[in-house]
This record gives C-alpha cells, structure tokens and sequence, in this order.
C-alpha cells in the first residue's frame, strides 16, 4: 500500500564529482523490459549516499542506508544480476499493479500462468530448444534428479554408464546405484578430478540405457568443453549442468536430458529446470514417488502441486536479462573474457598461484587455485574479504580458494579480484 | 547500490482528509523486530499517490504508483502478511548491510546460518517443540511427505492405517500404496468429505506402523478439532497439517511426525517444514531417494544440499510476526473469529448460502460454500472481483465458492467479504 521513488547518489570519495541518477525509470511501472542500465563499478570502493526530500519529515526515518554490493564469488546460491534484484525488488510488493506479491499468487491463476509461461518460452528460446522436448520447472536440486533420472529410464536390471570428472558426478553415480546397475566408465579421482578423458577411450556399455556426465564440476572446475557421442542402444546422453546452464550455447538435441538447479546461473535456489526428450517420458519405475516422476509433471506443465513460484518469478527475469544482453553466444564470451584474465593471473604468478586442472577443461564458470605458499591463503581471504570480495574459500573437501564467476559476475569484480591477487603477489612474494 | 528512502500518502477520495505517514521508520535499518504497524484498510477503495522531491528531478521516474491491494482469498500460495512483504522489500538487495540479498548468499555462510538458525528457533517458540523433535526445511510440498513418510517409517510389508477425510488425505493413502501395505481405516468419500467419524469408531491396525491423518482439508474444508489417539504399537500419529500450520496452538507431543507445505499459514511455495520425533529417523527403505531420507537432513540440519533459502527466509520473517502477535494462541483468537463472522453469514443467510461441512468439524482455514442458486456463482465471483476480493471460486472437483482464510488474512477482508455477500443476498434473493 506504499508508492516509493527512489533516487541514487553516488559519491566517490576518491574524487569530488558526484553521480546522481534515477536507475528506476523505467521500472516503477509494471513493464516486461530489463533494459534498464545496471550501475557502473569500478575498482575503488563507493560511498553511497542517499538524499530525498519527503513532504513531511517528521519522521524517524532515516535519511540514508548503505547498498554497498559486494562482489560475492561464492559457487551457489550465487551472485544475481542487480537489475533482476532491481526489478524483483520494485515488484516485490504488488507485481505489476495485480495487487499481490508474486509469492501470493495462485500457481493456478492467470498472473502466475503468465510468469511460468514466459519463464518456459524464454528459456526456449535461450537454449533454443526443439519442440520434441518437455521444459519441467521442479523442486528438490540435482541431487533429487540423480534418483530421478535412473527412476525414470531404467528397470532395476538396467545397465547405466557415469563418466565421473568430480564429486557431483560421483554423488549422482551413488544415487543411480539405487535404482539400477550403474557403472564407472571412467574416473578422474586418482587424478583428484582434474582430468577429462579422450572420448576415444572411453569403454562404454552398448547396454547402458544412459551415458551420464557432469558438464561442469562446480566443487573441480573441471567443465567439458565438448561432448561424448553416446554408444548405447537409444543414443542417450544425460547431462547435469547444474553450474554451467546458460552460460553458453548448447545443442539441446544431442541430449536425451539436461538437468539443472537454478543457483548458479539463473536464479536463487529451491528451482531445477529438467529439459527431456519427449519420448523418455513416461516409463517410471513403480516405487518412483510421484514428485519424481517426469510424467506427472510433463502433463501438468509443472504444475501438478504447488511449484516454487517465486523463484520461477526470479529465473524467468534472469532469462528475460540473458535474452536483453544478446542471448547465450553474448554470454559466453563475457564470460570467456572473465576466465581468461583469471587464468592468465594464475599461470603468470610465476608459481604463486596454482590451477590445478588441465589447460583444455578448465572451467569458464568455478576456478579452483591454491597459494604456493599455503599458510598465506587465510590471509588471502580475510584480506580480499576486506575488499569486499567474498566467499572465495575453496570448497572443504579440496582446500584452497575458488573464485565461481558466473553469467551474474560483472567483468570489473574478475578485475578486481586480479588486481588484488597481483598486489597480494607482490606484497606476500 | 542504491539507496532509498520511502514516503506513504493516503489519500482516500471520499473524504477530503490525507494521512502522510512512514511505514519504514523502523526498518530502513536492519532490524530484528517487524512490530511496525500494519496500514490499516476499510472498506472503501483508496487512491495512494506518492509525493517525493528528489534532489535531481531531471528523470522520467513517474511521481505515482499504485499500489492497491486485493483481498486475496486463494487456498495456497495465499496471502503474506504486508508487513512481512514489506520487510522483504525492503531487504531484497541488500539484506542487512551484508553488500547481498538473501537470494544471493551461500547457504553455507554465516548469514544464511543465521537466517535458518532463527527460522528454527522461532518456530520451536510458536509450537513449543519439545528437545526429541528435529525440525527439517525441504523440498516438494506435502506431496513428497506423502512417499517419505512409509519410505522412512516402513518396511514394504509393514501395514500403515489412513483416515481419509478429504482429497489430501486420499492422494497420501495412495502415494503410500508404493510403499508400505497401507489401508483405509475410514473415509468420509461417501459423504462427500463433509464428516469426521467418532474416534471410538474406529478400527485401528495394532500392527500399523502409523496412523495419518490430514489434519486440515484445504479442499473440503474438514478440520481435525481434536486428534485420534494411535493405537498401533508404536503409537505413531503422522498428520500433514499443511493447510493449518501454526494457525493454533498444538500438541506437538502427540505426534511421530507432522509435515506442512508453507505457502498457507507461513511463508511462500517452496518450503516443506517436517517436525519428526528423532528416534523415527534413520531406517529408511534402500529405495529412499537420498532427498526424500530424513536422516541425510536431519544430519546435515537441512543443509545437505543447496535448500530453498530465501523461501526459508521469508517463513522466518512469518514465524517472527507470528511471535511478535502474541504467538499461537493469540492467533487461534483472530482465526476463530473471522471464521466465525463467515460462517455465520453462512448460516443465517436462509439457505441462500450453504456450507456442506459437519459444524463440529468446518475448518478455521477453508470455507467451502455453495449457492442456492447456482447459475449465480459466477456472477457472485465476477462481482467480488470488481471489489478487489479475489480466488474465491472453490476447487475444481468440488465447485461453488471457497474463502481460505489464512493467518495473514485480515479480519477486515472477511468483514468486507461478509457486507459483500449480504448485499448480493439482498440483491438477487
């Protein structure tokens, strides 16, 4: 029941000018755009003041609130483009005038229809999807589809086949082994999961009812920059993409599903897109639990219970943004640029720095790398921390740091992040 | 990084009178406390205009907003309390000063562990959950219980006993038929689900491993007013209580397990709270998805895999606006008398108005109704549309109308509600 505008100043205190400007103009009222511009970052850090005159000033109010942003290098729940938050924020109260919070919709109503259609159809046109395949917004992470998947394409008898390039495909490998006869073709672990395998050699079961992979290991870094052709009878390749989805183009047809949770790339977590060829509907084993069975939501268009509507609301403005910046072909090579100028930080530290993972499978989206000198990664963190550059601790069960550098992460926070790598270098040396 | 300051201008155009207030004056900053006060509505319709003189007024930002809301009488996702949208709003970019929205965080951080951690403790304080019980925040509504509960409280060939008292209860029986050997020990189908039996009645299994019940039918509007006491040896009670979670007060005692989906009473779609008494955790069935296994989250104190943070948050916002309302039985109060003043327009309407339901057992949440005249119906939901109350059509496999009435739903939405259904008594009697 409130109205607000809202005005920015930005005063950099290294310097007398000052920035004022209204960010919300065009988004204070309902409107499909995002176009609207995101604010510009630099390396120094800004003081934010907010100045707004009000008719009566009686209140306590206060007259300003640092929004400082910091760059959040965590591997998800991630960072999220700010003028998706921008727009989720002017929205949040009454979305577009209907008099209710997205999160207050009926999932069976024509306002949220509208949201989860729009999500699908811009999501399809992303990834350019064909039509044979069933677009699933879900619940429950990757981690519910590596039961899911097997459930829903084997008998119990079933050969499968898991190319394991890091812990999550192991995860899924464990999981599959519930369901049916799941198998390790390959395994990077003895090579601490840096590695991803010649296709050539693989030793894949023509029985297999699946290939399963793990497009990008968020925990490794380890991401196919390819994909093996499957040889099993149906030609059926699985894909967990939960930490590369959209962050480049991706011929959806050489997959029989892709499957995804929302938090790195597309929106906040509590959402799992499944992407699957039509024809692998509709086979679920008999102890399949009906949230797990594809079938039963292909033919509710996901909306057989109460889907997480707010976080579809918020993956559908993230894929409006993709879509706005130019699509996927766009977004790779931003994101490409990202990577480059980290990994470059690291094989020119002279040793200082250290990527583990082979030159050919590094990672566009998580970037693993520890310190020569280990005592001093403590130091690191705190430090960049300080900076205002967070979550960089590399994931406990490989140590180090990880900066995960995702569609979301703006160029100047990878800039500043190298910047305060090559200082740390020269101070700590 | 923005900063904002919000105004509020009321001006109701049938009195010449405008009020100018701040509803912010105690949350610009962070705050734990969400006792800022509500803005009050009536009956009539209000223009809100908003007034700010910003110091560059060079931009496009329009100077209005509305921001009108409905009565939203949907059975689930269903309204939210406006201060706690407010809140929200207010938090969305930057959730205390942290530089992140909650939606952005790690649900490994310090902040998301606060934000759970207190989740969790306000909602022991509401339902008064004793030490032997674990609290778990998952995924995939109250549908998913329906498998979890025989996958981790039976063996294949154990009996389980169902008291189906409407559609939920009948959808749990049958999604247990997967699992366990489970039986129908009494059905209100015949009846309509307008009934519930008389305890005494009943033929409970000995050898049951549980006995369920809904405790609330969102459908059919049948509430449990009092519990059955389980005669199975383990005297296990297992109740979805989605539909009326902490809309009173409980005896969570009296229960092995109770499971709700949060888009009723507390919080948006996306969260499934379970309370589980520790001592029926950790003998699941091989054949339990590791996300449907009580003992992976109770372990990993929900944190197993990436959970639904920002819906976790905002059911932590609700639990602390339950609390800040005098907790569960101040609440009751409030349910007991809007349900009161609806049903008994109900009653006293001549039979113009019918309720189907049992007196004893018509539920505080969901209020079914039909009309005497039913070609009326649509004109009925058409013409409360145009006053701004909405979702009142009943369920498709039940027809008529249907109120829910939840928590969040003022007494002023069911009095304007009651006035309307007066007058269009009066008007097509």
């Amino acid at each position: 029941m409130a109205a607000t505008v809202h005005s920015l100043l930005l005063q950099n205190p290294n310097h007398s000018s000052t920035i004022l400007k209204n960010p919300y103009s065009n988004i204070a009222f309902p409107s499909q755009s995002v176009n609207f511009m995101t604010p510009t970052r630099s390396n120094k850090s800004l003081c934010i003041t907010c100045t707004t005159q009000v008719q009566d000033l009686s209140t306590t109010a206060p007259a300003s609130q640092s929004q400082d942003r910091v760059f959040n290098f965590a591997a998800g729940p991630a960072t999220l483009p700010e003028n998706v938050l921008k727009k989720a924020e002017s929205e949040l109260y009454n979305w577009r005038g209907c008099g209710m919070s997205v999160m207050e919709m009926s999932h069976r109503g024509k306002e949220f229809l509208s949201i989860i259609q729009k999500a699908e159809a811009d999501l399809r046109a992303l990834l350019n999807i064909p039509e044979e395949y069933a677009v699933l917004f879900l619940q429950g992470g990757a981690t519910t589809q590596f039961a899911a998947v097997p459930l829903n394409l084997c008998k119990p008898e079933d050969p499968v086949d898991y190319l394991v390039t890091g812990s999550w495909g192991d995860k899924a490998f464990k999981e599959a082994q519930k369901f049916c006869k799941s198998n390790v073709i390959w395994s990077g672990k003895s090579d601490k999961y840096t590695k991803i395998p010649s296709f050539d050699e693989l030793e894949q079961n023509p029985d297999a009812k699946y290939l399963h992979i793990c497009a990008n290991e968020t925990i490794h870094g380890v991401e196919f920059k390819e994909y093996p052709t499957p040889k099993n009878k149906d030609r059926i390749l699985v894909a967990d993409m939960s930490s590369n989805f959209c962050s480049k183009p991706v011929d959806v047809s050489k997959f029989g599903i892709i499957y995804a949770g929302a938090q790195k790339n597309v929106g906040p977590s509590g959402v799992t897109v499944v992407i699957i060829r039509k024809d692998l509907i509709g086979n679920a084993q008999p102890i399949t639990p009906v949230m797990l069975d594809y079938k039963i939501h292909a033919e509710n268009n996901s909306l057989y219970n109460t889907p997480p509507c707010y976080g579809i609301y918020m993956c559908g403005l993230v894929f409006e943004d993709l879509l706005a910046q130019g699509g996927l072909v766009e977004i790779e090579k931003k994101n490409k640029k990202k990577a480059e100028i980290l990994y470059q930080t690291i094989d020119e530290s002279g040793g200082f720095y250290r990527c583990p993972v082979d030159k050919s499978v590094r990672s566009l989206m998580n970037v693993p790398f520890t310190l020569e000198k280990s005592d001093l990664e403590a130091e690191f963190i705190k430090e960049a921390a300080k900076e205002k550059m967070v979550q960089l601790k590399g994931h406990r069960s490989v140590g180090g740091m990880r900066a995960s550098i995702y569609n979301a992460m703006p160029l100047a926070g990878v800039e500043k992040l190298v910047a305060f790598m090559k200082d740390f270098q020269a101070r700590h040396a």
